[in-house]
């Protein structure tokens, strides 16, 4: 970290801003321009509150150097992290996972005839939602706990590690089969839930928020992690720009950024991304090619009558077909730091 | 709402989507043009969810002409809400609300000490966080449970009424003397948190997201009131661009545009949207001029040595000369609606 | 087009929207409600301008429903362009055009060096700019006239047709013997100069603003297009967001996007949009993958001493590399409407 | 300025760097952390290009702290610069300059109706526009060089200095009589235009950019001042965000950081920032409250038959009663840096 104090900077205040410094446990090292004074922290600055030295009225510029995350940072962690969802089922390290199911549990019959049919096609995990974020309370808001007993039976018939969202810490006992907990984009920082759920030991799959950048998603990666839960997967599932042609914008480079700053494993929501059904194989063709972990993806066997989000799901048949292209691109695919 | 199909639409889709329609109980109006076809909704059309009509493969669009809200919408409520706070305490209607404190309470000494401060040059509610939304978990985190003990003692000293933000429903037993309850922006679009404060009917002041719309701001306000709280305060805090010199960007158009489409009262964080205390004044003025209801402004005793946002908290003797310079504004300020 | 009224609109102001909206060569629909009165227009309404309706005082909104772009609509040209560059050099229907060189010319050597690098890895044109648009006036602002005639020393000495930015109309005498101009992200909206060059036949590269959105890039291809120059491959370099990890945030899905809405070929910069060398092979995959017409990407034969945007330039080896893995992943991509 | 280096940075590359930067007149310091070595740049580093820098592959990151412009920089020039435009009329030093009229100029009536409107109420200059950047090749395009002769004629009848755009070089020779430049927020990164404008002696009134940063629009008023041209007067005009009711978002706080930055003066367009009439008065005494050193708004005596804009042109009496309102406001708002 470095600090640039204004010029002429008052000594006493100075002085009172080392004495705070070195409380911190860290070392300082102190270049005194002609005009300016500089002051490097040397140490472990990711404990130190960048706002507490900006109130200092002398400074005029504070510089993180040091990333402020450590559990989560490729640097002190070279080595790719792995999580294991089930047996023989793992995200990370250079496997491509998949995961597929319709957007919103509507009935038994709907949840399990796709589960069937993604499972044939190759997919890893089954996607559904019990609880839904919606933005507006007179639209539908899923079938929540009856929800979740549906994904646990499609489970049952399949075989299938189920993926599902968690809203509020209420309904976490409600959560104890699930495999992966998803925390939505509108929840990255809900920092009393991260909280929570990094006391349990289970997947947990991180969106990104809207508007979030690479720092503050590995920032609340960092929350989880830093109460004892090392298996979060982070998922780039679009962020909001100006075009709204495409319900957000997904940002590809994602990957290979997200894959430089750290170990764990990144994947791709191309469905929310997009928000228009054929732009799903496109877009997963590309996360492939860019060296993604896998996908998550909405595939409904009757788009047209979904209770949520129909207009970007595909179909069985797309997906087969996209999971046979999938297949043919992983070879050729850039490697970031396996 | 109007739903554009897409050229030679098929019939039968047609007809499905039409009968879906009419149990939506709205009626149709349709326009056959030579390209394309045109439907067009009469009636209530704040309940149905345009996602669905999208998911019929013959629809190339749908517009919404009415806004999705209606118990924050000034078309069904033209007159203006007054939020009463406490005896004499009134957010909305043409007065101009002031409510002043730290960041974070940081001990009894401190927080008496600005209340003090603040109530003797005007203002007319403390504000001072214990729960602390913090994007590093190795960030202070607020005093919590003693935060808001400390706050209720203030309140007994001085008799101001005190706002303080709630981050989960797992501390809300601990509001009950609270006066007024904040969601933070992190929070707008936590739909179980708006949910169940909707249950109370304590006033809630909803802070806008950093990158979200007045609609989705309407929304989240709709979330509460059709719970059954009516006495939502609107509260524009910055929002995130691409400018980083400040904190975050203040949209002082959301005053005129926000009283224009919602009945509620609109009140405006300069703190936050700037970051930096000496754009404090001029931004607390800007408000004041183009007709906000009220502020709620960082006022620190020492900023150099606050826990939390200390460059951007005033001092009580600029606070004092601040609420001069409104008092000579008010006066000459634009109203909207009023 | 549609037109929503306010409620109980003056029937004077209606008469003399009408009558100006007769005047426009459409037919109108008009649906009173009980509300509403809302107002279809039927025809070409591509040459009405939207801004002149919203300022009848009767007037609540309007919404375009065709797109305002004509000559750039696959609705009307439902076939692809395909640009003929040179003998046996095309860009779109199905082909794959790779575009590579430095960001600026330098030298003879160093331009004839790279062209004959990257024509020997099977690129199809030559780039390299000789006008730099720079953010400071006290950066590098390119060789100008002389880096001209160095690379079409370089057109001569390898046969690759050359690709260079045309920065303002006063240099258009200049790029004779230019086999693609290049219009900056800058310049997108730089009217005056898309109607000149709109008026020869060379073809244009148009990059896509760095905060516009589809359709405003489509604008400005009609610019060009409707001044008589059909010959426009468009151009998605990256667009601003919040994050600035990487320089700008490639729209991956600007490709099925601009290919659905447009007949022009689309083609992705992956050199600006990350901004470094170690993502532009994953991003230019990606591109492959989701049905890029082809890419333009930067290639230097000595990164370090590049005297501009040396950082996001790959060396002839990873290039060379990059164009045998485009090889592998092509038969497998995305088709849009091809 | 500060270079970062990687860890266990090359020495061969660590010596070509260091000849590198000392040839740039600058002096190093070096700090040779633990892990980490860091170089400080001590002297003037405008003329350094950052992107240089980050080419040489052993240098992780690189921070300026002076900003990299000069000529516009208020640590340079402490005092408010103050544009003289004409006999009696100044923009900046603690004045108020107000500029008004029609978005375009369309006949001689029109243009002399609102011009003596106007100056009754007290404007100091009138604007109009004869070259006009529209989105679409299809709008009016505005009279051109004919609108010129208009706003002569306007101000030979009122004696109103004039402000209007320039959109491209080769129009320059019509501007012969025009007192103010104006260059467009599309324009603002035409650098060619910005080095040949610096060139002339007329006062130059630049917009920011629609997605620019306050850097941004100072480099590229610094592109102007290096080559000659001091009297720069800067535009804020609504920035683009996610907001889509307004038509732009007014970045009030631009006023106290523009100033803070810089000791050009800076005024506030509320017209182009809002696109809603009503909405103009509001914004317009926001800007006077926080500081600004005038607006730049439009005014039209028929705003139901403005050819371009007129949804958000207000009407000469709305504008009288503005003119008073900013009168009483004017001597309690905020001064920055004055």
């Amino acid at each position: 970290m470095i600090i640039i104090l204004k010029e002429n900077a008052d000594s006493v205040q100075f002085d009172a801003l080392k004495d705070w410094l070195t409380k911190q446990n860290v070392t300082l090292h102190i270049s005194e321009g002609i005009q300016q004074t500089i002051i490097g922290l040397i140490g472990d600055t990711s404990h130190i509150d960048i706002d507490i030295i900006k109130q200092f009225d002398i400074v005029e510029d504070v510089k993180r150097i040091q990333e402020p995350f450590k559990n989560a940072n490729r640097k002190f962690h070279p080595l790719d992290t792995v999580v294991e969802v089930g047996p023989g089922v793992k995200v990370g390290g250079g496997s491509f996972a998949v995961i597929a199911g319709p957007c919103s549990v509507e009935s038994e019959e709907q949840i399990i005839a796709v589960a069937e049919a993604v499972k044939k096609s190759g997919a890893d995990m089954l996607r559904g939602g019990a609880f839904k974020p919606r933005t507006s309370p007179y639209s539908f808001q899923g079938l929540r706990a009856e929800g979740l007993r549906l994904l646990l039976e499609a489970k049952k018939a399949t075989g299938l590690p189920i993926v599902t969202e968690l809203m509020d810490l209420s309904q976490l006992d409600l959560f104890t089969d699930v495999d992966v907990i998803q925390i939505g984009a509108r929840n990255m920082q809900n920092f009393e839930l991260l909280k929570q759920i990094g006391k349990c030991d289970k997947p947990i799959l991180l969106k990104r928020g809207l508007a979030n950048t690479y720092q503050e998603l590995l920032m609340s990666a960092e929350y989880i992690m830093a109460s004892g839960n090392q298996n979060v997967i982070l998922c780039e599932r679009g962020i909001r720009t100006f075009e709204t042609y495409t319900r957000n914008t997904l940002d590809i480079s994602a990957i290979p950024a997200l894959k430089t700053l750290s170990h764990l494993p990144v994947i791709i929501d191309p469905s929310h991304s997009a928000g228009i059904a054929r732009f799903v194989s496109p877009l997963s063709l590309a996360a492939t090619a860019a060296g993604a972990d896998g996908i998550i993806v909405e595939v409904h066997n009757n788009p047209s009558c979904a209770l949520c989000d129909g207009a970007q799901s595909i179909t069985p048949p797309v997906f087969d077909d996209l999971m046979v292209k999938i297949r043919h691109i992983l070879p050729f695919r850039c490697k970031i730091n396996a």
